[in-house]
């Protein structure tokens, strides 16, 4: 697509009425924005000397300094390179109302790498469909992405390195790279070429700007910024999802097709499962042991392991993730347990909140209860309408997808136990007083919609069981098979792991 | 101290009663600690091969593993050192009610730290008074910090380090240095002695653990546990702050003192000062280009600046930090709004919101609003008491002096404006449909308690002018004046200060 943007040259005083005009309506579609809640992504991308700095310093002159936050995107650090290579980016979400620019981005990370030889040609198309996943699900969120690639010719980008290079005061802006790069830019400019026209989705389409005239350049950044956020807010007023005007015709994305694995529904659990205290205590030896082994090689390995619980009340999920958490070293742990989210965990994409509790590669994250409330208790307790939840299946296979690709083992349970159990277990828990705590009317609430929940379990695991995540229902009506039980299967999916490394 | 520590032996049968007596009392006390939100911060620091590893894996074992987060003290990474050099143990800050557990802390970083030569005896000196300002802050704030010094002897330690290295699975465990420092323990002797004793406070007392005997050191360790967090629950639950009983006679720290500038009262500020456009003009050009070009040398030499905006409401921060901010590199600051906070902020110890929102060095932070509406809005609106409140005017100067330590220029602002001129601009932003957001039933009831608000700023301006980090009380009935002033007693600042460099 690069190839059809004819570069122009606007005369300063041709523009000077529509700029000043735009400047003036920035400041009212930003107080829109953030009336309207509206969390806005800006993203400049371009070649080096294309000027996106003094770009994004006339952009956000005529805005609140209180409503935006630019941040320059270079090659990760070491932290960072223990995470997902797109965490860096879901850290920096910004909240409902606020603006995220970026200097560089997830693209110019991704050309950049491949074309230093970092990541090979398979790493670079995976990490193009993290991008459309990503764009996507930050899109149905009703995130706004603009997205802006400057564009200068060959001999454009030479002029400015060379005046850039002598003048004592910016020298040090450029490096000798920079002048490689103009000599191949005839290649660079194929890779950004084909990362846009993969890119220019429905959901996230390109505004690509000519940039060797810096006024005419100004000019498209603002139309650019200006329409889409009066566009996005007016839907938004009506409650409608906000198409944004594509440059070029858009790019179809296959969606990532994953493989199911065949489940069985809850009521078909066979409850009668039970171990003996001196099976138990000779599987917990032999289980534990095993796994504190496995640990030190996942650790060695750098192989990150994500363990998600999920279960009825009083199913025991807190005594069956001590056994697990035991048998680890515990600096290579943490258990999140997870409660109701914070006003700035829901001013943010519902997935935020899980990227960032994710632990370093080689480390265990261990969550107690998960993401998977999104398709459970809000949509029954009416916190999200079904539709939105039912969106949420797609999302949750991108989100352990991701994860399995960054090369973590992802293991989740539920812990199931029939409704005498669970009644049984909340009578001892009112009857002790040191468990008492452990027991709130919100229980016996949910209990009176068991057959809802169970449905919607038995839909989740359905949905959500991919073959790189499978669920493992565990029987839990006696503890110590349930323990065992969830030892082993973590045992077993890392061994399985360990064998393909 | 440590001289005087007896190795014991301790028989296993012996301990076996009390161990396992402990060991149930353990789990009931950290429901306990969870019920009373009580927060613990315990650190492992000892010897290498003193068995740390192996005690906390001792003590967790009877946990709750959703309460407990263990973490292991390494050498700072990249972004660490870029940040002062405590803010990574104020990030790691249990909320109430959890256990934070550090394998190493910020003893073993500074004791390593001058061992190896990365500080000199000067900044080790700082650092063991930072140490005790920290712990302080922490203990008048409720928090329970229990400090473990795992001891054992020169003999004892060559013989561990010689198993393990013989031991081929263990031998990664071990390096050259471990032997270099067995011989030269009575230097390290000296050095830990010296900084144990220093820091033997009765915020937090020491509990030195003879290790040479491993059931000695488990009994030891979960005498002191069990008994202080029994004795912080039940002086919580009195009301009272809980005193750690001392192993050996505590020391006493002279309190940093600060020198305070002189400072005049609200009332005395000569508001009739004013900028014609034209005067404003001009000095708005020539201020912001200074305030460019000495970001620039800010950013070269990695110098932090720090700028806090308090003032009354409708005063003109948002307008003033704007024309700070249209200076600056964007890529270089960051604009905070400090709103109410939220639930794991309250949680936690209040300076903690702020100190987690530092940027990295060579960067600008802005604060719009600060950590002193702890002594304003907070006692005034009855949400902290104020004898808790007056204690913040000490923790706030010395946080401020620990930024002023780091490197960084804290330059705060209250924007001052009078009476009428404040009524004038609410009926203004009520009479303006773009600004009626702007204008709240709160800012006039804030307007009605107007004389108790200019107390508690005299008072806060009085108490807290340090000469690292003085008020600048800008006079802003005229916003063109305001703005110029701002940006001039920026620009002189950080003048003074890069000429020290």
């Amino acid at each position: 697509m690069l190839e059809l943007i004819e570069q122009k040259k606007t005369k300063k005083t041709d523009a000077a009425e529509e700029l000043s005009s735009m400047r003036a309506q920035l400041i009212d579609i930003a107080n829109a924005a953030k009336s309207a809640k509206l969390p806005v992504i800006i993203t400049f991308d371009g070649w080096a000397a294309a000027g996106k700095g003094s770009q994004i310093a006339k952009l956000i002159k005529y805005m609140d300094p209180r409503f935006y936050n630019v941040e320059p995107i270079r090659k990760p650090n070491e932290p960072e390179k223990r995470k997902p290579w797109m965490h860096r980016y879901w850290l920096k979400l910004p909240a409902g109302g606020e603006f995220l620019i970026l200097d560089g981005s997830w693209y110019s990370d991704i050309v950049k790498s491949y074309m230093n030889g970092d990541i090979d040609k398979e790493e670079y198309k995976r990490r193009i469909a993290d991008i459309n996943v990503f764009e996507r699900q930050l899109h149905d969120d009703g995130y706004l992405i603009i997205k802006l690639f400057l564009h200068i010719t060959q001999g454009e980008q030479r002029k400015r390195l060379k005046a850039l290079y002598e003048d004592k005061f910016t020298r040090w802006r450029v490096d000798e790279q920079d002048f490689i790069n103009n000599k191949r830019y005839d290649k660079i400019f194929r890779r950004y070429d084909k990362t846009i026209s993969r890119t220019n989705t429905a959901s996230a389409p390109w505004n690509i700007i000519p940039a060797n005239d810096r006024v005419t350049a100004e000019l498209e950044i603002m139309r650019a910024v200006t329409s889409s956020i009066t566009g996005a807010c007016d839907a938004k007023a009506k409650g409608k999802p906000y198409k944004m005007p594509a440059q070029f015709p858009i790019t179809d994305i296959e969606p990532l097709k994953f493989d199911l694995v065949r489940t069985v529904k809850l009521a078909k659990t066979d409850m009668n499962k039970e171990l003996t205290d001196e099976e138990y205590r000779t599987a917990l030896d032999k289980y534990q042991s095993r796994l504190f082994e496995l640990q030190n090689l996942c650790y060695q390995r750098k192989i990150p392991v994500i363990v998600a619980y999920e279960g009825w009340d009083a199913g025991g999920k807190g005594g069956n993730i001590k056994r697990v958490a035991s048998a680890l070293d515990p600096r290579g742990y943490e258990v999140k347990p997870i409660a109701a989210p914070e006003p700035s965990e829901l001013a943010r994409h519902y997935l935020w909140r899980f990227w960032k509790r994710l632990e370093n590669d080689g480390h265990f994250t261990i969550f107690d209860r998960t993401w998977y409330g999104r398709v459970m208790v809000e949509p029954i307790e009416k916190i999200t309408p079904q539709a939105r939840a039912d969106m949420a299946y797609r999302e949750i296979n991108e989100f352990e997808y991701q994860l399995n690709e960054w090369g973590a083992v992802v293991i989740k349970f539920w812990i199931n136990i029939d409704k005498d159990e669970q009644y049984r277990r909340f009578k001892e828990r009112e009857n002790t007083p040191s468990k008492q705590w452990k027991i709130t009317d919100e229980d016996w609430r949910n209990r009176e919609k068991w057959d809802e929940y169970e449905k919607a379990v038995d839909r989740m695991i359905k949905l959500t069981s991919t073959d790189f995540a499978p669920w493992t229902v565990i029987e839990g009506n006696d503890k110590k098979y349930a323990r065992i039980k969830a030892l082993k299967t973590i045992c077993d999916r890392l061994e399985e792991r360990l064998k393909d490394d």
